[in-house]
């Protein structure tokens, strides 16, 4: 059975990468379906924090730092393009992030950041004179000193989320939603297309986007190591107390979303696909981010929610081909999907398009974990906070 | 404008108070009115945990002591009688109580209860090999001693709520949702009803029962000190790692309400009239279960919220009659509202049908705050836990 007519492109996928890659291929005219298992965007995507933070994340230079820093970059006009294209604000603001330290300990941690000068990225130290003189007693003055990224920041993830919905229908993108992949249509060493319940999706190329649920089929030749990481946020209303830039601790973030609302986070746990919120990291974030920002003790809680991250052993998403012709991965984006959305859409969009592999995917291939190369898990055990 | 016809007892508030006595005073024949400001139990009574502590919450022997205790010893058959008369779970429990020490000074502060035992109350010390017998690991290692009372209870406070609203129905009580009493209707020394926004109801006794709401009539002759308390309580869902007793910290409470639902509470705040529920108390309510009850951490967050509990100077209620013919009290029943629902329904039914004060009410008479003999305040600032 084959439903349908046939696609350019098939994305196994509804979130936020899933459908920015819909969004940039319909763009370059291509006819695209997006296979989504549930509703569009309501797993990671709907549930991240929207932090955008490359320089203050990553603390090693290396291929996936620049990666983030080149998403970053692109994030201004693809909001102000998403925005102007539907209508709908994407909460895009270039709020900087100060990551605070409490001690020599953590002091010294930040100056392992201070190596991004030399890139020419823009970073400052502030000691606490500085902080003070900043956020007055706003900051808790037990945090010793902070280092100030003044290019990151944030968008708000479900205007996002909305805004991309909108902008994939616009264009032309067929999304089906409640249609789960069952597995990739493969013969002869050639993807054709997807296996769903309902039938057979012919394709010329498909993409696994399906963040958590990337390694959905088990009968591929080799593995996807990706797993779901839960992710605990907390939305608080601190009125006139929020914070204007983001606010960062060893242990936990406050994000300002505007209008004094302020998403906390996050944990990282290995619990498997439960998206519960637990009392323990909700106990521990607030006191973490209340140690940080002391207005937090009177804030109002909003709600709080967890979401699955797709993580991978070594920390780094899982993008290009595989060996498989037509079988392409826009996967396992951990913390950072939000942020690498636009270039991971545009980088798998011109793999697509131009046929050749760019050479700065070589390092997220998913070919790399057959060699047994890969790093150690970066995370460490359940409730580690993050 | 008199408003409808005459009551024999007008009360103001629809709160477990205020219900539990036009039950009574229907079941006695007398024709009752409830006026409540929104809708009937909606806030302490909804709000509270349904502790059911007499013993383990008055450490001192006394009036209020004694009321706890007689009220306590009431529930059963009252309860029963409730649901034998509405087809209504009330969620009753005598699961027994028991207050856990952590050190050598908490530990102390349980022999204060001792002397109970003179009063042929049952109590049990539990040291630590007892407490690993009984709980297994489950509560915190840390915890050195407990003192058991195994005659303290839980109630449902949500089904009790619409147990009681359907009795008073069937006992053709009128309840006035979202109608507001204004003042109460004084001439020459006497109580002739309430004014509403609606008009005046005439009544041979009016109650008031306003809960926190108790001091709304500010051209009395004298004060009613009552204000609001905010106490802010976490639904857990535990599972099968549920406290089959209640569980208490000098810090926390974790009250097993079925099913793994365990309610923990609370804070005693002093914030005037907001009803909200803070990120610190949260925080702070979360982390001192999980040091009580490990599985806490694990446990799933389900909702949280505060009530308004009516708080007195001397931490006690507020009961009979005040000097103006017609008008009584029953009122700033703090945390107690629930527990002491029984007693104050019938001692204040004895008083309107019987016409003699009852003796042992004269310690909670509002005259006694016109003495200035009342004591400290129980509420020693903001974000005090209890």
């Amino acid at each position: 059975v084959t439903s349908g007519r046939a696609a350019d492109v098939a994305i196994v996928g509804g979130g936020v990468i899933g459908l920015a890659l819909a969004r940039e291929l319909a763009g370059r005219g291509r006819r695209v379906v997006v296979l989504e298992r549930g509703e569009t965007a309501q797993e990671a995507s709907w549930a991240a924090a929207g932090l955008l933070s490359a320089q203050s994340d990553v603390g090693v230079p290396g291929a996936f730092f620049d990666l983030a820093i080149e998403s970053r970059a692109l994030y201004p006009a693809w909001a102000s393009d998403l925005e102007a294209e539907t209508g709908e604000a994407v909460g895009y603001r270039a709020t900087g992030l100060v990551r605070c330290a409490f001690d020599a300990g953590e002091s010294e941690a930040l100056r392992g950041f201070l190596w991004q000068r030399e890139r020419g990225l823009p970073l400052e130290w502030w000691d606490a004179p500085v902080l003070a003189a900043r956020f007055g007693g706003a900051l808790s003055p037990d945090v010793r000193s902070g280092l100030f990224f003044p290019e990151e920041g944030v968008v708000d993830p479900r205007k996002l989320t909305r805004a991309r919905g909108v902008s994939v229908r616009v264009r032309g993108v067929e999304v089906r939603s409640r249609t789960a992949a069952r597995r990739f249509w493969i013969e002869d060493g050639r993807c054709l297309g997807v296996e769903t319940e309902g039938g057979r999706l012919a394709a010329d190329a498909v993409v696994d986007a399906a963040g958590a649920w990337a390694a959905f089929d088990r009968e591929l030749p080799f593995a996807v190591p990706v797993e779901p990481v839960r992710g605990q946020i907390v939305e608080l209303d601190l009125g006139g107390s929020a914070p204007d830039t983001v606010v960062h601790s060893e242990a936990v973030y406050l994000a300002p979303q505007g209008g004094g609302r302020v998403l906390v986070g996050s944990t990282l746990e290995r619990a498997g696909f439960a998206r519960v919120v637990t009392a323990g990291a909700l106990g521990a974030l607030l006191e973490s981010a209340a140690r940080l920002w002391p207005a937090v003790r009177t804030a109002r809680f909003v709600t709080a929610w967890a979401g699955l991250r797709p993580g991978t052993p070594d920390g780094l998403p899982i993008l290009g081909d595989c060996g498989i012709r037509g079988l392409y991965f826009a996967a396992g984006h951990f913390r950072n999907g939000i942020l690498l959305a636009p270039v991971t859409a545009r980088k798998i969009a011109d793999l697509l398009t131009g046929g050749a592999a760019s050479p700065d995917l070589a390092s997220f291939r998913v070919g790399r974990f057959r060699s047994g190369r890969a790093g150690p898990s970066p995370v460490s055990g359940p409730g580690v906070f993050r």
